[in-house]
């Protein structure tokens, strides 16, 4: 649309391995940085060229608005200006429903004079606007975005998160606020995981006992769906469903008793996938495939997307075994045990979702020599279950190392890659075309813990390094420039409306009952939630989904950012053989700090139910900035600390680092290695 | 509803005047505390008995989602539960459209064991349910309302706010969260300044230019409008609309040119109040009041409210002057000057508003004894005046004082009394009768420097001041206490979704361009803006409203808790004659903090043209760090301070007291307190 009449001296291109310093997450496949910048400032405005539709429209609008929302620049409407200073150009419309696959490629260019994005279809534009976003930067000179050439495609095609709103209901504004970052680190498949033991999510016409009673009133109507489905596809996002069956589906049979393999009746209130009582479909009668025939062809045209989630995970067979019409009919059948029923249970639910034109999608349990190659797993298994039914000429997603509820760092999850050629059986031995049936991941939000004031501080950040693993190439891999762009993709989100910083705040006043927290964020910010699925045990009986969750642990953030910082200041500072006088600066700092919270926090915890269970642990924090300072002494004067302190430090610190509240005090280890470092040089490990 | 079995002892009634420790905002008419406290807890539930309807029922609704969200508990639906923890009663109905003057009393009853609400209609509960959430609070054993009797009702009937929608527009979910913080406070109107030179913002469909052309596309449909009336009806606040003639209504003539008193054409662009053009109708011909005459017909149904407000104020008769015509009419109908004129136009203007069932109000300027004595006159000019349109008959409300966008500590404002009886020529004189005229008062938030990112900490939480200013007894008045109160409604008020707080966090992250803003907190934190109209001088010529405001001067808040604690800390170290050890340390941890700060937030002012112009302000915050801890060393060893040092100190905190960035560094007098106290006993004034 313009031409450039100055000449740029670019650099020459970078592979993104050796990563630019830009706060760009997911890192783009190729990124070619120029000189100089591009200024935003009032006169900023955007041109379409080419194909443009209203969905297009509302994109370019919500990313002026977002823009403007960044810079708090007032952009008033500039129909036909003369120099816009982004062009955006394509060429193609973009497909009515979203298809796996569908080019989500993209160019921009970015010179000091301005800017072009290009891309096949619109919902590379939508991809390209987002890298546009992460770009802004303030600068001495303004706001501006740096002279760049970025050509980007994803690695994977499918790239979701999972939702369950089952466990807890989710109202549809937390989730499109969620949408929304998930367009800004461009993944591609919201997986609504909308029935399961203890809520049916969806109103049904033809079986409206499903949500009328299976919902304690906390459903979306299929209007709502609609819309939501359509602000997903204004996103680039599928929307794919998935109603859980046999097992997981108690909300069913509370309406619908008939459906389950027990007598009943059922209710909402004692279902609970952990405790004993665990009902399952009945895939013996015919009525049961009527019912799923009639459901499934309402369901199929409620959500447009080609992908039916079948779920069939942990199907637990007691009413099975306890049912002697079941029994009777897997002997007459020649069927060795419960798994071949549910195959046949399978190869039934296969028939009735092809019939209604989708394709059928279940969890690892699914996979069996009897179901048709079309259908998808998705592995909570591993990679090794991922290319063994690719082998099998299966198609296939990871989930396996993406539960977000699992409390792990970012670090780990980054790790985890769907193609991991390091593990036996996995994708290394993998044909060209086998390893083209891995077509990306998904992240879950399962959602036993979570509720719609703390589930964003459960996804977010974390799930932004996820989207990168699934965006970028493999290559890109490096933790420091990972947790560095996290921040910086934190920071925008917030923009975005999602509240996984500021709950946290809100969560911390409600317990203390004051405004003044800031000592109780001091505790807050170096614990974390127990891991993995600790926190419950089933010895307690069932989890109570009614509970309140406004806990300690239900407010702090997955991952202690500022444990981490320590932890590497720590570093630092022992592998300069104690000499970095700056890092030892900061871990003075930081362990006055937590030496001296507890006497400033300790009024709040009196007063508050809620925070008496923290009390021991801030009293341990206290102790472990003490022990850290007698190390760190020892370590400034280059004096080897006495025997008998260092044992009675690690004494204490070991009990400090034990589960309390739930919780876990994560400065603990690298003050540990402070102590056992003011040993002398003689000890150091 | 229930018999209390248990007999309590209640400690005797206290006058509102000995205020109790508890948290409400405004506070009570009475209160009388009881023994013991309400538990809330998952078993809460909630009974409404005699007269209900949909809107009380939504009522209830949001007050028990309220209680859920600031308790963190998810209360599930109890259709008539045995012993509800709360019962409400009322007998009537209350007015389809709300009056001035309605029946707003209340009394709570609150036991150990349960609790009752009454009122003599639905406003009443409204009132009274805003009191029980104000009351609820964590305690060691859950959270609990305390055992109290609440007899409350209004001092005046007339308590709003009014909101500039003309100057900076502000979309309906911003003025909505605020009408969730007046009705949180109790307060009963909103003002809603709709049209003024800058701006036209409501649909009109006999006049489309008017929004059309008047607005750059930013008004409220019709349908909007009924909306939110309906939203505002449902929380017990009118809705009083304001169309801002003959003068402020520059945004009327871009689309009706004809309507001025000068040739035109007329843009937005060049309207501005400041400026030399000040665009006017013109009263003279009958097209102008057959063109109101049809607007007023199509708004007056639009707004079902009794009252109508016409603006009136600041005239500017320039074009009146250049007018030959005008100047002519005037002379033809005996006239003496513009001010004739336009009591002439009100005149006129005042038929036609009470044609269509309207009660006609406007500014201080209106009013004029050709006008009958049914108007209601609004004061910005002082309670004389008021008291004076009292004598003559007239109602009145009073806004001045309470201009939001003057920047003045919650104190200033809360000192202002429409009532007040120590100025010559106010209340004092007024017989009962006169006193009644006076019917409360209004905040106003005029919106020249204000946008929807940061209207809210403009209006909260200093509104609260004034919204206990019109509603407690005029004996409530204990600054320490108010401002003690205040912290706790402002917490309230997060709740509700209101960004008075969280926004400053959002624009400072702006600027910064990074995660971490602690340091730029400690900055942020002792600085106000300018206050009165001193922002903008007239010699820089008209003020553009397309401005980003996005310096730190938009992102502060207008007045410093910090600064406030500190003098008092100053305050009672120097009264304590520096022996108040406590004090010293808090003074000493405040001065280093302060000293410190500028070597941590010096490299991201440099790198950020909109922090670049704090450096200064950061420097001499260091200075004035380093000024006070020499005062206080000297003043800790009791020991007096070389007078040449505290001569160069003085100039130095001088300097430091100038506006820079147009921010005033608010800590500067009491470290000038400090250091004139170093000098020793005999000097101490």
């Amino acid at each position: 649309m313009r031409t450039l009449l100055v000449a740029l001296a670019f650099l020459p291109l970078l592979a993104t391995a050796q990563q630019p310093s830009l706060n760009l997450m997911p890192m783009p496949s190729t990124v070619q940085l120029g000189a100089g910048q591009l200024l935003i400032d009032r006169s900023f405005s955007v041109a379409v060229t080419g194909f443009h539709d209203a969905s297009l429209d509302r994109g370019v609008q919500r990313f002026v608005a977002q823009v403007s929302a960044q810079t708090g620049i007032p952009f008033r409407p500039k129909p036909n200006a003369a120099n816009p200073a982004l062009t955006i150009h394509t060429d193609h419309n973009r497909d009515a429903v979203q298809k796996l696959g569908e080019d989500e490629s993209y160019e921009l260019e970015i010179t000091a004079y301005a800017a072009k994005l290009t891309a096949p279809n619109p919902l590379g534009i939508l991809r390209g606007l987002q890298t546009f976003l992460q770009l802004v930067q303030i600068t001495p000179n303004g706001f501006a975005v740096p002279a760049v050439i970025i050509k980007d495609q994803p690695r994977f095609p499918w790239r979701g998160l999972l939702i369950d709103v089952s466990r807890h209901f989710i109202p549809l504004d937390v989730l499109k606020r969620n949408l929304d970052g998930m367009a800004a680190v461009k993944m591609n498949v919201l997986h609504w995981h909308l029935s399961d033991d203890q809520g049916f999510r969806v109103e049904s016409r033809k079986f409206p006992k499903l949500h009328e009673m299976g919902s304690e009133g906390l459903y979306y109507t299929q209007d709502e769906i609609r819309d939501f489905i359509a602000y997903a596809h204004d996103r680039g996002i599928r929307v794919v469903p998935e109603f859980d069956i046999p097992g997981h589906s108690a909300s069913w049979f509370v309406g619908y008793p008939e459906l389950a393999s027990g007598p009943g009746p059922y209710s909402l209130e004692g279902a609970d996938t952990n405790s004993k009582f665990s009902p399952i479909m009945d895939p013996t009668q015919e009525s049961t495939y009527k019912f799923l025939d009639k459901f499934i062809e309402e369901t199929a045209k409620l959500f447009p997307d080609a992908y039916f989630h079948i779920g069939g995970d942990e199907v637990d067979g007691k009413q099975w075994d306890a049912n002697p019409k079941i029994q009777s009919f897997i002997h007459a059948h020649g069927m060795k045990n419960n798994q071949d029923l549910q195959a046949y249970f399978n190869q039934r639910l296969e028939k009735i979702v092809s019939k209604h034109h989708k394709i059928m999608m279940g969890w690892d349990e699914i996979l069996h020599p009897n179901l048709p190659k079309t259908i998808v797993v998705q592995s909570w298994r591993g990679q090794e279950s991922l290319a063994k039914a690719a082998q099998q000429g299966y198609s296939g997603l990871l989930s396996f190392g993406y539960y977000l509820d699992l409390m792990w760092p970012a670090a780990r999850h980054y790790a985890v890659d769907p193609m991991d050629t390091t593990k036996t059986g996995g994708a290394a031995t993998l044909t060209p075309e086998e390893k083209n049936r891995i077509l990306g991941g998904e992240s879950c939000m399962w959602a036993e813990w979570v509720t719609p004031e703390n589930i964003d501080s459960h996804i977010w950040p974390r799930n932004a390094a996820i989207a990168e693993r699934l965006w970028s190439p493999p290559e890109v891999k490096d933790v420091d420039s990972m947790y560095s762009r996290l921040n910086a993709v934190s920071l925008e989100l917030e923009w975005l409306g999602l509240t996984h910083r500021s709950a946290r705040g809100h969560m911390l006043h409600r317990m203390a009952g004051t405004e003044d927290i800031s000592a109780l964020r001091v505790l807050a910010d170096v614990v974390e939630p127990v891991k993995d699925y600790t926190r419950w045990d089933d010895s307690k009986g069932p989890i109570d989904f009614h509970a309140p969750l406004n806990r300690m642990i239900d407010a702090v953030y997955p991952e202690s950012d500022t444990a981490r910082q320590f932890g590497n200041v720590v570093q630092t500072y022992i592998q300069s053989g104690c000499k970095d006088k700056a890092a030892e600066e900061q871990i003075r700092t930081w362990l006055e700090l937590w030496r001296d919270d507890d006497a400033k926090v300790r009024s709040l915890l009196e007063v508050s139910f809620l925070l008496q269970e923290v009390k021991p642990l801030s009293e341990d924090l206290a102790a472990v900035g003490t022990a850290g300072l007698l190390a760190l002494n020892y370590l400034d004067k280059s004096e080897p600390s006495p025997e008998a302190l260092r044992t009675m430090q690690l004494t204490l610190l070991d009990r400090a680092s034990t589960r309390q509240a739930d919780l876990f005090l994560m400065v603990v280890a690298p003050v540990e290695q402070l102590v056992k470092a003011s040993a002398g040089p003689a000890q150091h490990n």
